[in-house]
């Protein structure tokens, strides 16, 4: 049994709490919110607004804003539990020195309205100690989770690797949105389209999957569309990534 | 039943074969393939070299490459037959006016290695006559698949759109496995992230979903990224995306 109390009532707190909640072999002791009374989930513990004195948890995990966790880290008594936050970009050392410290982030793109297999998400950990280490690796896999460790320099460029196919592949969708608009056609036929490129790459390596005007270097094809891009910034976006995926494939 | 030759050996064309195969209202008449003998398809129809003068079936689909399309609709003698091409950036009239002509469109990213469920596909058709509409409408029905009017001009721009959501979101796939790798970091701990990425915008329109440091506005977090690219491009592509995202939700 591993004890864990979570601080923090945004996205990946809300998804972490219904984890806990559902875990057999896990003691989820307290919820931290700042507001209680606005968690909208319901959970198997007690809902508090503040960690009080005295922290008998295992694991406190702070699933707070970025900006937040020293501060919040520096406020908080010395005790025996292991203290660790949930973010892709703040390193494990500007979380206070007089905790034992270690990071618990779930790389996934998490919001409260979409529920997501939890199961599936890899939880990257770090932490100083082996004992710590072993501590957050159990914790992981109590919730279903495949675990890894990564410093925080690896994070940071898993945290950036992410931007590009997160917040970058989601702005290629919106594009075509833009696109499929002007012309009066329906989104929703791009749709399998977009599965089924996210899920050829579980497979092929982005190297193998790529197909299109590009790699084929088809001059005819790529005017064309170029010509075809109204708005400026789209065609110089074509014409980047263009670029990009040639110089990938040597072309 | 609708009695369907096909014309091609490519990716669309082994997919079109396996799907008129198993269609029970489908009467697969002939598979013409350049080269019968490397045809690694079973099928339950007979595979030749050539068309044949005497075309009996309701539908010839030309499954070949774009550059080959006039010149094969040229080639065919006149007959009542029905003759659609399936590209996404031909137009209907390239095909010989001595035809009736139509476009059977499956708007996916189609390769032999992979298998797709192909009732998934949206199939984007066209012809000059509502009656050959209406064939190519049952023919996708037969097939498992819903099907959409689109003119060729709107093909032109769903062809572009789908270059954006494959080839680019690919790309970024791309460039996001050479970061994991220069931290000799696993690119699979991206892949439950690859496919959120996809499944999110099924629900959610691509400009709902997006999230990340360039939508906040996190000049720090951008700033940082930008310094630990030591890929000039890739520096270039994040810069331009980050302001494509910004100019999208007016920041």
């Amino acid at each position: 049994m591993i004890s864990v109390t979570l601080v923090g009532s945004g996205n990946v707190a809300h998804h972490l709490a219904q984890a806990l909640d559902l875990a057999p072999e896990v003691q989820f002791d307290l919820w931290v919110a700042r507001n209680p009374k606005a968690v909208d989930l319901k959970v198997n513990t007690i809902v508090s607004d503040g960690l009080g004195d005295a922290i008998k948890s295992q694991i406190v995990i702070l699933a707070i804003s970025d900006d937040a966790i020293a501060e919040f880290s520096a406020s908080m008594s010395p005790s025996d539990t292991l203290l660790v936050h949930t973010s892709g970009s703040v390193n494990l050392h500007d979380m206070d020195k007089k905790h034992s410290r270690g990071v618990f982030y779930p790389l996934q793109t998490l919001s409260k309205k979409r529920s997501v297999d939890f199961s599936t998400i890899p939880i990257c950990i770090e932490a100083l100690e082996r004992k710590d280490l072993d501590l957050l690796q159990s914790l992981a896999q109590s919730l279903g989770c495949s675990s890894k460790i990564i410093s925080s320099e690896q994070r940071l460029a898993l945290h950036l690797a992410a931007v590009f196919v997160n917040n970058f592949s989601n702005q290629m969708y919106r594009i075509a949105h833009e696109i499929t608009d002007s012309e009066r056609l329906d989104f929703d036929l791009l749709k399998p389209l977009i599965l089924e490129t996210a899920a050829k790459v579980q497979y092929l390596s982005p190297f193998q999957a790529q197909t299109g005007p590009a790699l084929r270097k088809d001059r005819k094809t790529i005017k064309r569309h170029l010509k075809q891009l109204a708005n400026e910034n789209h065609r110089l976006i074509y014409e980047i990534l263009t670029k990009s995926i040639q110089q990938t494939h040597g072309k």
